[in-house]
């Protein structure tokens, strides 16, 4: 089979590799869609993140969706045939995180496109049953590609506990804010603002149904937003990783209001005037992957209350996967993705 | 009457002025005993917080407790004779903060000690009966003055969601952390480490029950908390408002553990890690002053479970209030208290 | 001013009375719509509820909105011409309760159209300002008036802690069942059950956007709701108070799920199996009126998320009251209103 | 080895059997301490619990401590001569309870002394590893039995929500109440009620420190309650199952209080006034077995705030396990155990 292999910093090649063969608690995925994530584009430009390199040659990708072509010995609860999404991370079910339901934090996890771990850029994937979730006939492989990144913005909702009415901040317009913002207004935000520094991702936000855009390098972001609302905001989900959109979405919320983090910053320390947090009684919540999410992600989409493939600039098949590495990195671009023939 | 007025930075004079008389709502208090904030200090020593100023002489004290000597006409829960603690914060009641039950957070609250709003340290104070509190006979005036230390103690264990079982970490071993960690005791903290930099306090700690003393300047804590403990604290409460005791406060919890923020750092940054915030999901909280804690900490107070009387170090007469300042600022004692003849 | 007043059950009789002047801190409010809820279509039928009877004339309708037309001195946040949903209940402001949020509960709240407190089927109420909600333009006072049933409907949903994704069952589909359905699917339910036992009003429910219609006569509701969705519900939300709808409601969540009580049904006990609740470790929680939920409330309407005006099905003005509350007791009828002229 | 086993209600045989062998991933246990749990003498006189029938010959007991004398060959984390407490349930790991935390309401768990599932009363135990704990030196295989029924303590608790200054309602001064109350005392509360009617366990739990000792045959529970405490409690625990008790429990609370129900009474259905559980917006919460309890009823343990070795009344080896669960059924015995050689 085909697999996009990242050799080194910069340097993707589609190899031939031999087909898994899926164990006896797994299924055979044929995979048919995989979205390209801003980490994944920091992989390959880098070869690390963090303090983690890439020693090895690693097939990146990890929002993947396709179709079940054989089935382990032991599955009992997807078929041959299934379009499924696979969630990539597979935790040991055995630690203090698994067993109380946070396996986002599960110290052992496994998960796809991080060295040891292989992703999905490649025609097929063995995957364990219960990674792999069954899509109804109402969402493609394309909208089920994005259920991790749709599980991204659900889990910063959920941390953010956004209740109905809620007035809503969310920095950065790319995937993960867009897909969050789209959450926050089906969890019942009444008003969302968003803020980018690209003003054709404002547009794109506004298009989608964002009662405010704001320019970051041209505004006070809580000023902005108490003029427009007339208080601080309820939530803001910070979702860029930035120094100075973190420092907004500190400083949008109103008294006892909730920052949650989701964007990562590598490498940098932000100054946080920690008095504010105190006298205006802040949450700042850290938010990272998701756990418990896929279920809820496929129910939003097949209601149709998430716009997934409405993010999509940009389609290539995995023999011009360079290109689309390269077009994703462009300003206007919110979410490439790969698609098998 | 007399009452001890800062008239200037550095200044304070014992001054005669007319006793005050209560309102129909109110009630009129011989204050016994009021306790001396480090918030008392600061505007000794600089005239102003952050961005108030006291322009007109300004009586500090807001740790207060007496005997009622006279009621108004509408007062029906609260009787001449009862020993009272007094809620140093009158809250306007009407705003969102209030009816929602978080009057710590009222924009147009009067509270003692602010400019405005004269403080307690003088003989009599009038004050809403609705905001004081009736000590029973085992819980002395001395000990009710220090309910208002005790409530942000309250604040910040509540804001934390200690459970039984929990390890807490408390930065800061003056008063509000010593009081906090009685609180996070009383909430069923198993295991608790303090830090400190002044060894006498790191040993008054030990003294009242902390499991682990840690020398700020000397270790790593989030380190000695995990070679202590096997793992980051389920809690940290910050009760300094110092760089560097935040920095340990927000390195110290688990992942998915939860970080309080009290002390008040004004006019500083902290440099924050906001990469280990997501990667490690964890909560940052605020907590401000406090709400609905008074009953809270008398019954604590009651049941012997918070050592109030134990902070007290030094114990001086009204007119000898400059020296009881100065005694307060020495880096052993933890609190000063006025008690009248 | 034309009142409607009943002297005894069963008697309703428009009277002259005299116009009433706002207090300092009142505002005077000419009644434009006011909605007739079953309670008090309960009080005129019996002339009392529960243990409280009805031995002076008495004003029922406490679902209101209408046009400032004076303010009291004290009084800036509103003015005259605005247009205002009026909240029915006058909280102490002094009670645990009231000062920890949950005014709902606070035991001396003034609560219009309950003995000692006159509702608003009239010309004029003068009433606290700081109980009054403007109503920006989009909003009608004819929805504004819903505010009321809605606040219900928000309280029951915040007790529920429905989540975006979850399942809901709500039992009756009367004015509260279908605006706690819209606030529920506002608030991300994913899909909604609706039980009743009136097929006009099942109707009404999946023409509401209802994913599931129930007889409770005809079907097991907790069967039906596994064999549409696979499971139990997350939330059931019970809005008759009659005994089968209760037990369905009990029955309906699946383990850890959550039933939460709004409808009351007094004078009568129903039969739990507390076997089963421990068992699938349910929540049921009762929700009792609502506190701070008419901003919520105003936005949703504003927003377009609850359709309010759907439910008025029967208009009349106050002279003819009487064949109001006789119509809005059939059983096809959803929401009376007294509009006045 | 030898096995005490149930063959038919009211007839246990010791047996021997062969000596079982631990799997890769599981340790062999040499048991020590096995308490009689109520289950087990339900089980002992009915052979059936619900629709659930004793068909193949059952070794009871759930509630048990050993040493590990054999581990499997992937076992890292326990060694030989460890002595463990052993969690009885071993959850499927896999479905949607178990991975988000709440796996005490798996549908496939495989829980001791249930049929299919052999229990404790024997001489080994081959039990997966990841469900053993190790106990500290201080905490005897005696205490260590009883994690058990003080983990479905700290699960009541823990549903409860029990804040520091609560006052608190248990029903049932048999093990679970009393080491509930322990718990619950641990947690913070500051008054606790306890309810039973044998004069002999009232004063049992006076003598463990309860502030109100109240025979639910002689006194109206919710009046004796606010009698004492000036108001209805914050929570209520049900430890007995039995109907008059849940009456009692569901009538105690305050307004906004909660009642846990952890008692299970088979066969029955009790008469709730849901009138009053909405007027007074009471939470009703089922609290069943436990989840990620044993760290923490260790360290409680460990830090001698739960007296378990005070409820056990009786002791005798497994050869006599007739006549302890004779004993057990006494109506002033709390707490039998069966003690290995």
């Amino acid at each position: 089979m085909k697999a996009a292999t990242l050799v080194d910093a910069g340097t993707m090649e589609v190899r031939t590799r031999e087909q898994p063969e899926p164990g006896p608690s797994e299924v055979l995925v044929e995979v048919r869609n995989v979205g390209i994530c801003g980490s994944d584009v920091h992989w390959y430009d880098h070869g690390r993140m963090g303090d983690r390199t890439v020693d090895e040659p690693l097939v990146l990708g990890h929002e993947s969706a396709g179709r079940v072509v054989e089935t382990g010995r032991d599955v009992v609860d997807v078929a041959v045939g299934d379009a499924v999404a696979i969630e990539p991370g597979i935790p040991c079910e055995q630690c203090d995180y698994c067993r109380s339901g946070r396996y986002n934090l599960c110290p052992d996890v496994a998960f796809m496109a991080t060295p040891g771990t292989d992703g999905a850029f490649r025609e097929y994937v063995a995957w364990p049953a219960d990674y792999v979730h069954t899509l109804p006939p109402s969402v493609s492989t394309r909208e089920g590609a994005l259920c991790e990144p749709v599980s991204v913005g659900i889990q910063a909702v959920r941390r953010a506990d956004v209740e109905v009415g809620d007035t809503v901040l969310v920095t950065g317009a790319g995937p993960i804010g867009l897909l969050a913002m789209d959450v926050a207004r089906a969890a019942g935000a009444a008003n969302i603002a968003v803020v980018d520094i690209i003003p054709a991702k404002l547009e794109r936000a506004a298009d989608r149904g964002a009662d405010l855009a704001i320019d970051n390098r041209e505004a006070d972001v809580a000023a902005a937003v108490r003029d427009e609302f007339g208080a601080g905001v309820d939530v803001a989900i910070e979702a860029t990783g930035s120094p100075p959109a973190i420092e907004s979405a500190l400083e949008a919320p109103r008294p006892d209001g909730t920052a949650v983090l989701v964007g990562l910053a590598p490498n940098e320390t932000v100054p946080v005037d920690t008095f504010e947090l105190v006298r205006r009684q802040v949450d700042v919540r850290g938010s990272y992957r998701f756990a418990n999410t896929y279920s809820t992600a496929i129910s939003l989409l097949e209601a149709g209350r998430i716009d997934a493939a409405g993010t999509i600039d940009v389609e290539l098949p995995i023999d011009r996967i360079g290109d689309a590495f390269e077009r994703a990195k462009e300003p206007d671009v919110v979410k490439g993705m790969i698609t098998m023939d």
